[in-house]
């Protein structure tokens, strides 16, 4: 997966900015940036320099300056990767940037591979494999809640629990292979009955935070919203005035333009999708009605339905579409929310309780209503606030473990599985190697989770989707 | 233009990155991150830490880790801006960078206006003012050859330069003002034949640095070249040829994705910028045959012309074509060649020397004759030598200084126009106080580029173009 090369990546944003940071490590970074490197002061060679320390000069290659730099010296194991490491601070242009790595590979460096750096911090030993993963989805992290999950995970909380549980249940394989080198006199080391009560308190555990899954898959990639109702409705109208304030709040501070993310709108913490907008936007006279198999589909996707309706409507044809709608989501982990539209048209304002309590039969915590105009910007405000109450926020933090990571999640699955038959077997009374097997199975996953387990395709699966650079 | 605020931005380019950088500067920059840090290892206080040395911990705002960081420690006068500067190396998610921003602003940091951190290291002495400009050519150089250029002017060379002569020249100044106190009595404290020795060198000097310009403009902005030629000679199969070359060229360092720069090659050191190329592509078969109004502008606008014609055409043909864009073009300072397409249909190769002398009557350097076929792509890396070795790099770089401003250009001519009437003056023998009326016109334009004299009016202009984070 990887060797002893000492490598080298731009570490920084690709193309221009004020400053880019070129990362190296491995053995060799010192010696040979000592030979391409001319500090500004005082003579001391790199060897010479403190680890952690900063050391300004000109970069140098066969006479020719290439840059005037900033030099970061960490040395192994103290560094990110664990091995010696040089951040390279130059100048922001991508010429520059280009140029510093073509002399840094002409004079015997390797470029570095997709997540290589972080590839070598876990072969180091520096973080466990989920830590190593949570690094890649802090980077890529479009919300603050998905930041929140992301440094919850790199700072090892989910390792931890695993490791726990871990630890616990190789002391009862110990007592149970004991057992099995005795097995002709018939002896039990293991306390059955605190290794059901062990194993049951696992397998609570695993279908906890395995059930953080959806949320927190939500949370990284974006909270599928969907937004139906009739022909002319607005349902473009209403998209373009969501899209369109996100717009003006995230350019609100230089020097951070937005990625190319398409349609999805930040809510206090949140960052929610919306699924299949551009056919809203393109084609509003043809969307179909709900019922029709397209929307159905969408529907289907979303965690969030804006249910559209004109603020003409009355509640009962609102509940006669709800009711179809209804049987479409599963409504554990879907919310419907009713947007009554063109409110302008309306003599008084909308009640919205009170239209709640109609469609809904006065018990349905499920359908909140809000009226709104979209085409004039009324009350779009109290519509984000309930999307951000959805998934309140302040729950997020004080939850220990949100998963997010599809490979965690098989990898709970599994052993929570394997738990299950260690239960069974207990109540059945099976012999010990075969409860033994079972309980190797729930520590085999328990290591690939952390990577005490761990194989070249696991590995080259979860580096090659990091970015070059880290 | 500035305060005395700690100021705070985003340094790296925008997007997502392995790591971004967040530059702090000002008085309060130890004291506010004191407050938001906490270190990983030993507990000293950021005050207590070495000048450049970095430290790892946490970035914690109301309880709340931000992020996982290193901290990057200069203190004042050693920094880039010559005051106290922390650089936060964070994860390099957009909402991260965002983030941190925010927990900067709402604990009393303002965020910094374009190049205000470089007008900060201009006021205090860290920079002259054209070394302050140069770093935001450095930082916006697109080709080797403007890097080059950045790097020499950023490292003092050319203020080296004037300061040498304001130097010489203020010693003559305080001598013929020391006549002026002595009017009187009619005497010569400077030497006149020493005066006008110095005068005329100034002014002969500062001839040639202003005679870079233009090449140093071509470099900084790319060399602009013409394609000019009949319809259907193939003038936009060439420009498609060069530029899809360019493509695969510049996209072979991962990471470094190129800037949206339309229509412009790199070849060796230089960037060629093709002028209004788009309507070649567009509308080849309107592009109208020399002579005629807008393919006139075209041709006054390039440095280089690549005149192209079919391989099947006779000399005679192209001399005349030759003679009547000769008449367009100024001779010293633009290149023409001459790009005979479509060899493919030759039955012979194409003997370029003899072509070139038939067409130039064997004494005229200045016409290159390249056969190539756009269409098969055959020989274009002569055409593109050749371009390369129009502007000789090895000479470039040997050169002591060229400038690529336009504000220094103007400075340099105008304080050249004033040596011309003190060497005038001179001559004539015109009194003491007008001929230092003069001298101290020279020394004013010298101190606007070095920038001991300068108005607000003039940073403004010049910090305003910095991009946010320099």
């Amino acid at each position: 997966m990887t060797d002893n090369a000492t490598i080298a990546a731009i570490a920084t944003a690709p193309g221009q900015g004020a400053l880019a940071v070129i990362r190296v490590s491995g053995t060799d970074a010192f010696h040979i940036l000592g030979k391409l490197f001319q500090p500004a002061g005082k003579r001391r060679s790199l060897d010479e320099r403190p680890a952690n320390s900063i050391v300004h000069g000109l970069l140098k290659f066969e006479q020719e300056i290439v840059d005037d730099v900033l030099l970061s010296l960490f040395r192994a194991p103290h560094s990110y990767t664990g091995e010696d490491v040089i951040e390279i601070s130059c100048h922001g242009s991508v010429v520059i940037q280009k140029k510093i790595l073509h002399v840094l590979v002409q004079s015997g460096i390797r470029l570095a591979k997709p997540g290589e750096f972080t590839m070598r911090a876990f072969l180091n030993g520096k973080l466990d494999l989920s830590q190593a993963e949570a690094v890649a989805d802090l980077i890529s992290s479009t919300s603050e809640a998905s930041r929140k999950v992301a440094i919850q995970q790199m700072r090892g909380g989910f390792s931890q629990q695993i490791q726990m549980l871990r630890d616990r249940l190789l002391n009862f394989i110990s007592l149970i292979e004991l057992e099995l080198d005795f097995s002709e006199e018939d002896v039990e080391f293991a306390d059955r009955t605190q290794l059901r009560s062990l194993v049951q308190e696992i397998y609570d555990k695993l279908s906890n935070i395995a059930g953080t899954f959806e949320k927190g898959n939500a949370i990284k990639n974006g909270i599928p919203v969907a937004i139906v109702g009739e022909p002319n409705v607005g349902k473009s109208t209403l998209l373009n005035v969501l899209l369109n304030e996100e717009k003006a709040i995230v350019s609100d501070i230089p020097g951070t333009t937005r990625d190319a993310i398409e349609d999805t709108i930040h809510v206090g913490d949140l960052l929610f999708r919306f699924i299949d907008t551009a056919g809203i936007r393109e084609t509003t006279d043809t969307i179909e009605t709900i019922g029709i198999e397209k929307t159905f589909e969408k529907v289907k996707q979303a965690s969030v339905i804006l249910f559209m309706a004109d603020a003409l409507s009355t509640a009962e044809s609102i509940r006669q579409k709800l009711d179809k709608l209804k049987d479409l989501v599963q409504e554990e982990s879907s919310h419907i929310i009713v947007v009554m539209n063109k409110t302008d048209k309306l003599e008084n304002a909308l009640d919205e309780e009170k239209f709640a309590g109609l469609i809904s039969g006065g018990k349905n915590k499920l359908f909140p209503v809000v009226g709104i105009s979209a085409k004039k910007k009324q009350n779009i405000d109290q519509l984000t606030s309930l999307l951000a109450e959805l998934y309140g926020m302040r729950q997020l933090v004080n939850e220990d473990t949100i998963i997010t990571n599809a490979r965690h999640y098989e990898a709970l699955e599994k052993s929570r599985q394997a738990a299950q038959r260690v239960l069974e077997g207990l109540s059945t009374g099976i012999p010990g190697d075969l409860l033994a097997m079972d309980i190797r199975e729930i520590l085999h996953y328990f290591g690939q989770i952390t990577g005490q387990i761990t194989t070249d395709e696991i590995l080259g699966n979860i580096f090659r989707n990091f970015c070059i650079g880290k």
